[in-house]
């Protein structure tokens, strides 16, 4: 029978190339980096909750990582290390092949060696820690907004939600919407270039993980500021397009979840690098709003005319009602 | 509702001193430590599997943070920080306050931060990342151990073990013994003092958590080198002492885990100040055998008179048969 340690060895041990020593010690070991702080997030997936049973192996291995790095792009670090616990049902080597194939494509990709963890027999769970680094006093945190800075947001947000919503019935997307929209939801690409590029530029960012509107309260709570939101200004992707439901495109535009986009504020005198930034990356990133002096972690949506918009939900809370 | 944030806000937000930032942002900071490398690992405790329901919320809190803990000091690292990933089947507020006091007693005691982490609704699993601090190249690491080493032991093993066995029926302890082995196997103390100690003097360690001969096997494995144990020389808790069955006392000694001793092999130049150090640490260290030239990764036990003993199991393996 497949031993805990077979899976490890088989599976999820690679060669280390920064670390000092990676998978097979009681701790692994990582050396300072002069003029860089580490940067640390951890985050936890449950089947049944954040993921269906049944869900492709080597997507999941894919999002898992890729939810962790979009912590670390809305602090502005770069990935580095990252630890691995998974519970699993059964030492399925079909699955364990696929799913270590999906999350060491994206660690490649970003530069991330996977550097130790554990694996239990349990309920299907996966908790990744990343580690990420970043120069002294130019980590992008959620308390810097200021009143009178302006809002952005990175991509779009929404289509995720909309991919969700289809699965549930409550749209019929077209197959090239559809797959955009899986692929969203399924395989996001986490903003790790635009992190790094807005040092020293945003005030404040965060990921869009929760939805648009319970993040940005966030980054308002943090920095004692109020947010207004520009509905009107939302850029939508094609698939949202053609949503005739705008009560649902509203819903997945700002409440949806699962964007792992950025969202950021800048001074108004900053404006002018964002944008050179954007082109240089070839982003698109959209001023959706601004920082206001009303209640701390107050988020207003305003439609084209200046009327509030009343939202029914601002975002996903895994304990809430 | 008590929301996710909610949680985290009143159960898992502490001040932090060392770390840069903590707990409310998209990643804590740490910054780092002139002339010390981070040592890392990450453990999942899963209900059913690692603790039963029902068990109780402040001894979990304090042994899913000892374990782990625990793995620092078999690296020598001085515990710095701890990320906790948490999926709960509720939001039960005693539950909550009760593990989360288990949880930073023994994080207080240990000057160990918690600067991040998750809290999801799933079954109940807690996951653990912690970082520690250790001079560059005086890690403890596994593949140290050379032929002529003498083995060590700190403390016993067995109890932990032994408490299960009662548990079970399998064996009837009295009172006493039941309350010493019961809170050697719920509320562990990590040895970190000893790993600290250690640095310099062991030429490699482990910390005992799934069985003494399969622990010393991953040091052999890593070391290329053949363990020698002399059954005779394990030392007996006076709770192991009182069991009358040998088998019983035998397969707790060698393979039952959960133990969080330190198992360490060290030259036999170094006896004097391994035997200093327990003098100083008021530890009891026994040297229980020695490093050899077999095949690596082999533990051979042998009895008073040299005879080789068959152990049934060497230790636990969470997808073994």
């Amino acid at each position: 029978m497949t031993s805990e340690f077979d899976i490890i060895r088989r599976h999820f041990t690679r060669p280390v190339k920064r670390a000092l020593l990676g998978v097979g010690d009681d701790c692994a070991l990582i050396a300072p980096e002069s003029d860089a702080q580490f940067a640390v997030s951890t985050d936890m997936l449950v089947e049944g909750r954040h993921f269906s049973a049944g869900t492709d192996a080597a997507r999941l291995g894919h999002k898992a990582l890729a939810v962790n790095l979009s912590d670390l792009a809305a602090m502005g670090a770069e990935p580095r290390y990252a630890t691995l616990a998974l519970s699993l049902p059964d030492a399925d080597e079909n699955w364990l092949a696929q799913f270590s194939e999906g999350f060491f494509k994206l660690a490649a990709a970003f530069g991330v060696e996977l550097i130790g963890g554990d694996t239990t027999r349990g309920p299907r769970t996966i908790s990744i820690t990343v580690i990420g680094a970043v120069p002294p006093e130019l980590a992008l945190r959620r308390d810097g907004a200021k009143a009178g800075d302006e809002v952005w947001l990175s991509g779009c947000t929404g289509d995720a939600a909309l991919a969700l919503a289809h699965q549930e019935g409550r749209i019929r997307l077209d197959a090239g919407a559809l797959a955009h929209c899986n692929a969203r939801l399924h395989t996001p690409v986490p903003c790790v270039a635009l992190g790094v590029a807005l040092r020293g530029v945003a005030s404040s960012a965060i990921d869009v993980s929760d939805g648009l509107v319970a993040d940005l309260g966030h980054i308002g709570e943090r920095s004692g500021a109020a947010i207004e939101l520009r509905f009107a200004r939302l850029p939508r992707s094609r698939a949202l397009k053609t949503c005739a439901d705008e009560r649902l495109a509203q819903e997945c535009l700002l409440a949806g979840g699962d964007d792992y986009e950025l969202a950021f504020t800048a001074s108004i005198d900053a404006r002018a690098k964002v944008e050179a930034l954007a082109g240089k990356l070839g982003l698109t990133l959209t001023c959706i709003g601004s920082v206001g002096a009303g209640e701390p972690g107050l988020v207003s949506v305003y439609d084209g005319n200046g009327k509030p918009i009343q939202i029914a939900s601002k975002g996903y809370d895994h304990f809430g009602g």
